[in-house]
């Protein structure tokens, strides 16, 4: 998990990779003091002398006299939150570049160098650029994508909201698993569709973001039946991913990541078994919130696998997802006050993606612990996972993937046909193994959050061959089948960035606590 | 002259600052790929792997590859000219914080962290702003301002230029020194005016402008009889300095650096004896040059000491100033290929004026080497220059200083005054003593141009005190002397900056050498 690459590694590194504690209290102290314009502690924790150097996009202020000068006439810096830090220990320095977004709108990138000395960490020299607002790309014409939608936005909502709700203007596109009130429900397979029934009712889950104000204004795909990540249908095709043009948007909650991707919803309301909510968020660049298992109702929606389905929410921004979820979940008991990171779980990611999930962490001011996570065991944890995922898929749709073997797509097919001939001893032990892990997880989530990476990867793009899917698949599975276990809240957060490509930092948090995941996001 | 601060200073470090030679060169081939969009160069110097960062304004790119992937994309970086570089070395490391001008305009600045490895110097982090430009105030309350002109610009010039020549459009500032064909030369006292005679003809210097295609549109003041470094005036008032609102503006080309300051006049006509064209052109921002002593004709010109007296220019920029120079002096007879830094000089500047400098001088893509200069010497050659420069004025002025000693200003007599006692024994011994520190300089500059600050520290406050004006003055004249005594060329350019305060990089070529000191200034 090291960040370093000097000759000579530091030892105290802290579980995020900043080189000493004092380094990662001195940046904050730092950043605190930016926000509320202390300038004698600005002051202070830059170095003295003649050589100090602050630069921003006109020219450099060299000296700390002159800086401070600048510092005490300037009347404070744009409120921001950062997005990313990434670090590097030079031995008697360090370099920090520190991403940012303004929240007035725009980003900036602040780079430092600090020094340490006599008087603790100081920075000697600093660089500061801004960037205005991007506006967020609407693309219209994923309105009318048959490969987003089974029915498609039209002229009026398929459902309205309740007027005056705090979700007041929000449209949700509902993946179709859940029933909407006068439609069929499709689960991505037209075998099902053709016998589905016109739903009565709504479901749980749509009734409670209705009453909240949002409109349901479409039926978005879901990969088949939802047994997969891959986002790919081949019934209906595979949506386009406008975070990562050219690259899948993962499932199975596709369609709805889609669009909310492409602006034309504003939530997209799907499921998370295995990561079906997790996955798209962290492809797509966007928040999704995996809620804990059995907060919210499952009336009225197509399982996979009793035991781990919940409900999740897609958005692009974090207010959303934040109004979002206190129409779905309760309160919070308790807020979190810490971030664990387990180098077991960095190290299931590759190179890019373990460096950018770091360098999110990093990013959140809150205090870092190691977890200590047995590699082995996340073997282990997750063939329990897979076992009983699998037993409980084949007993809710066990005859429906027997009679319709010919028109299923062969790599869903064969998922659910590992879980016909199962020793149910063998899912008992499974169960068993669910229940230490599940344990374990609870005891590392005391008070603090579990920081991981949401994939092992990026998107894959969509021409990628079989084998680095299933690659690609396998590393993410033993990261997402941790809350799924053990039915706990995970919220994906689109700060890492992986070249062009987005990433998710997950944070796992114990049951119920859903918003409080949401709130310690808030605090960078 | 070290700019190290670490607690491992390095010994192999360069005359002009850097950690050492193969740093400076690995900097400057950076430079040049960038220029020359040399994509392999570019990539080959910075750091492989996955954690080698690049910021600009939007965002941090990380990872060599992805780094790369956007440099081949993006079809180069806008042409500049470099400013400033500031190096810090960091022992392994080394900061590297350059600021550019744009050609197109705007400005930018750019860190880099240099890592020393296996393959050499190389680029861990890099991170690029740019600003667009600020268009250069024009300040029309110049026009008319007494303390800046005896004649003030009227409807149409005093003297027009010839059409069509290479200084068409070109508006000369001319110092009150200089004949102008149907005016009287004021010399920046009253009682000179009083009685002197409308001018016939144009000074020579005057004539070789105007047949460049200038246009005279005034006569800007002097400090008085020229014999003063600060651009106060008792008689005519103390000239703005725009570049530096609050300070003076230098002298004894007062005027004429105001109006260019404030950029109603393109170009100012003066004098440097002792300094009076750099001092002002350090002070303004501008880019002033004294010509090769006789280089420039002194027909219809009140002198001050003929050993020393040269005719001078100041420009905002350089493009002008060579244009300007070119209709004053001949082609240069070979070009200069080097820079001489010696310790002793840059010793003689304040400490913030010391660093930036060098920060200019690293500026300029050139081989750098040390010049040894005993700092003893330089009170030695001070005190002769002193000697000649006062008996030669004497000569020159005393029977109108004796005759108006009760007008003019108590400093400006008593410097006259000083002139009138020298024993002729001293002069002479005052003389070979120039003549040895002139062979001294000479074989200096060989093929390189002398580096210095132009002045010790940037302009004081109008409000200064005679102390600490008379203290500038003197770790000035240290500097300035040396191209006065040698008769020799020099060019100050306004890089340097100290906080808010512009400075000058002052550099002293061989006798004829005018127009490639300002071919050096432009390969950077």
């Amino acid at each position: 998990m090291s960040t370093t690459t000097t000759a000579s590694p530091a030892t105290t590194q802290t579980p995020d990779g900043w080189p000493d504690t004092a380094l990662r209290t001195a940046f904050w102290a730092y950043e605190r003091a930016l926000m509320s314009d202390d300038v004698p502690a600005l002051d202070a924790l830059f170095a003295p002398g003649a050589e100090t150097l602050r630069s921003d996009a006109d020219a450099t202020t060299v000296g700390h006299a002159h800086i401070a000068a600048f510092r005490a006439g300037r009347g404070g810096a744009p409120a921001r939150h950062l997005l990313r830090v990434h670090v590097r220990d030079l031995g008697d320095h360090a370099l920090v570049v520190a991403e940012n977004e303004r929240i007035a709108g725009g980003t900036g990138v602040q780079t430092q160098v600090w020094q340490r000395g006599g008087r603790g960490w100081q920075v000697i020299a600093a660089h500061v650029s801004g960037a205005p607002e991007t506006p967020r790309v609407t693309d219209p014409a994923a309105l009318t994508d048959p490969t987003i939608w089974r029915v498609a936005p039209g002229t009026k909502p398929l459902a309205e909201g309740t007027p005056g709700g705090p979700l007041a203007g929000a449209s949700v596109a509902v993946k179709d698993l859940f029933a909407v009130g006068g439609h069929r429900i499709g689960a991505g397979t037209p075998a099902w569709l053709e016998t589905a029934p016109v739903q009565p009712d709504h479901a749980g889950a749509v009734t409670l973001l209705l009453e909240a104000g949002a409109d349901v204004i479409g039926l978005a795909h879901t990969d088949e039946l939802a047994f997969s990540l891959a986002g790919t249908n081949s019934h209906y095709g595979t949506p386009p991913n406008a975070a990562a043009p050219g690259h899948i948007t993962g499932g199975s909650t596709s369609g709805p990541a889609a669009a909310v991707a492409a602006g034309v919803a504003t939530i997209g309301l799907g499921t998370d078994t295995a990561g079906s909510i997790r996955v798209p968020a962290a492809y797509c660049g966007l928040y999704g919130l995996r809620t804990t298992h059995d907060a919210v109702p499952r009336d009225g929606l197509v399982g996979l696998a009793t035991s781990f389905d919940t409900a999740g929410l897609l958005t692009r921004d974090l207010d959303m997802l934040r109004t979002a979820a206190r129409a779905l979940v309760p309160p919070a008991p308790a807020a979190l006050t810490a971030v664990a990171v387990a180098p077991a779980l960095f190290d299931l990611a590759d190179e890019e993606t373990r460096l950018a999930t770091l360098a999110a962490v990093r990013a959140l001011d809150h205090p870092v612990h190691t977890a200590a996570i047995d590699p082995d065991a996340l073997d282990t944890w997750f063939a329990a996972f897979r076992t009983v995922q699998q037993a409980e898929a084949w007993e809710l749709h066990g005859d429906f993937v027997t009679a319709h073997a010919d028109t299923l797509e062969p790599a869903v097919r064969e998922r659910f046909r590992a879980g016909a001939t199962t020793d149910p001893a063998d899912v008992s032990a499974a169960r068993r193994t669910l229940t230490d892990a599940r344990d374990r997880l609870l005891d590392l989530l005391d008070g603090a959050a579990l920081a991981l990476p949401t994939t092992s990867a990026p998107a894959p793009r969509r021409d990628a061959d079989a084998t680095e899917i299933a690659h690609t698949r396998a590393g993410t599975l033993r990261l997402t089948c941790l809350a799924s276990l053990a039915g706990l809240p995970q919220v994906s957060a689109p700060l890492p960035r992986v070249g062009p490509l987005p990433a998710g930092l997950g944070l796992i948090g114990p049951p119920g606590a859903d918003l409080a995941l949401l709130d310690l996001l808030e605090n960078r």
